[in-house]
């Protein structure tokens, strides 16, 4: 994949069909998995029901998310106590590799990257959890506390040294960011830097009628958006909200399910099975 | 897809991972909709570890996804309530066209097929739940009784008559079966009479390798079997504690995960993404 940085959409009313929280962080669980099995780089939320507002859903989906892709021993750390995360037990493990089960300082490696938290600050610099026995030392630093970095480690002797780097210089994958489009779907579709955006859709062009010309397009793009609609309405009906019409906004429509046997497909499961289409035929 | 027979295997121990019977609950309502979504005619669940009894587990899975095949209007006569249900409530409802929205028997047409189960017999015949106001009449026949049937609707005046016919029968996508197999994963392979085998594993071919030679004999075959490995143990190690070798028993081991982000995928995750790939790329 070289650089390219992909974005998913999702709205903002995704699991509003689900009535009990548990099943709601189930799906999310779902969801989070997807993005971090096929590698995207950022989740935006998006509010798909302009006539109310969406900020409960929104908070919880980006919560519960947010959650599931920090490291497992920087969550206390990281987050409150919060109802919408009563049953983030339930979340899978990402297994990504920018969540290691490692635990030790014995078996850390110079070179090797790990997300941290900054945990307080000393006259040379700032001490940072890495998620073993001893917090990490970075030098002259100043971060405000309790604030997630990625870190590399630079020496291991008497303290764990580290370096602050950019998540994009990792060159493993290393998780999803999460971000809520405050403004329309359609706006997002214009404002943002995208080089190719794909909707997916029911009423959509079957992928393979265009599994040549995107992959073409695929392969220049370096910041590729796709989106998913919700389960009571799809992305042609929100868009038509705004007036805009979903063919003219997005550059590829595409329907990944030609022949499905159910009348409806539930975004979590498109976003699976999209991802997966899309993994195996354009990125040879 | 014409009158091809697709069966999927899964293993017995496929949600052992899974604490809570609630969320093994929402995991098999994923299978259970990502077989209907891309038209699986045939579940079949394995043991997957010789040493123990899973008789409890399998028996799980298929009350389960039996619960979710069958239309809610004959949930109640066909099954007791039973621990294993406990959470059925949250299975997700299939939206397939054997689970028909219409319960008026004004809204019957002649010649449409429904699924039914047997509730008395007259002298003449067989009265039958279809799931409208009215049971329907079943001439001569001697069914069990509250024994599921497909039916056909034949006439519709004083009484709904109506013709018992074969589920293979309907030409719509009518749901799946499940099956359970007693013996093990090689037996499956060699005794079945499937034309072609196709196991889903890590250590597989990436599937664009072999996406034109499966193509070509997925469009002879009528009888095809798609097998899953569990969380803990994949295929190959399935197979070993046979004695065999994956590479020799299925015609294809396949990886449908080219450049997975995360250390490990779910069953239900795998499946739902084959699936995808497979239907899109296989099925033009």
């Amino acid at each position: 994949m070289g650089k390219k940085k992909i974005s998913i959409a999702i709205p903002a009313s995704v699991v509003s069909d689900t009535p009990h929280l548990r099943e709601k962080t189930s799906k999310m669980g779902l969801i989070g998995r997807a993005a971090a099995i096929f590698k995207v780089n950022e989740i935006i939320i998006f509010p798909d029901d302009p006539g109310t507002s969406q900020t409960a859903e929104t908070d919880l989906l980006a919560t519960l998310l947010t959650y599931m892709e920090t490291p497992q021993y920087l969550r206390k750390r990281l987050f409150k106590i919060e109802s919408d995360l009563q049953y983030a037990g339930i979340l899978p493990p990402l297994r990504t590799p920018h969540h290691p089960l490692n635990r030790r300082v014995k078996n850390l490696k110079i070179g090797e990257y790990r997300e941290g938290a900054t945990v307080s600050r000393t006259k040379e610099g700032t001490l940072i959890d890495i998620g073993v026995e001893q917090p990490a030392f970075l030098l002259n630093a100043k971060e405000p506390m309790n604030k997630r970095v990625t870190v590399k480690i630079a020496g291991i002797g008497k303290r764990i040294e580290v370096d602050l780097v950019d998540r994009d210089e990792v060159p493993e994958y290393w998780g999803y960011s999460v971000k809520i489009e405050t403004h329309s779907f359609g706006k997002l579709l214009r404002d943002r830097s995208f080089d190719l955006t794909i909707a997916t859709s029911k009423l959509g062009v079957p992928f393979s009628n265009v599994a040549e010309e995107l992959a073409q397009k695929w392969e220049r793009a370096t910041n590729i958006l796709i989106a998913f609609g919700a389960p009571s309405q799809g992305l042609y009906d929100v868009i038509k909200k705004e007036g805009l019409d979903l063919n003219r906004v997005a550059d590829f429509v595409v329907n990944t399910f030609p022949v499905q046997g159910t009348e409806t497909v539930r975004t979590e499961e498109a976003l699976i099975a999209s991802l997966a289409v899309l993994n195996t035929c354009l990125r040879r």
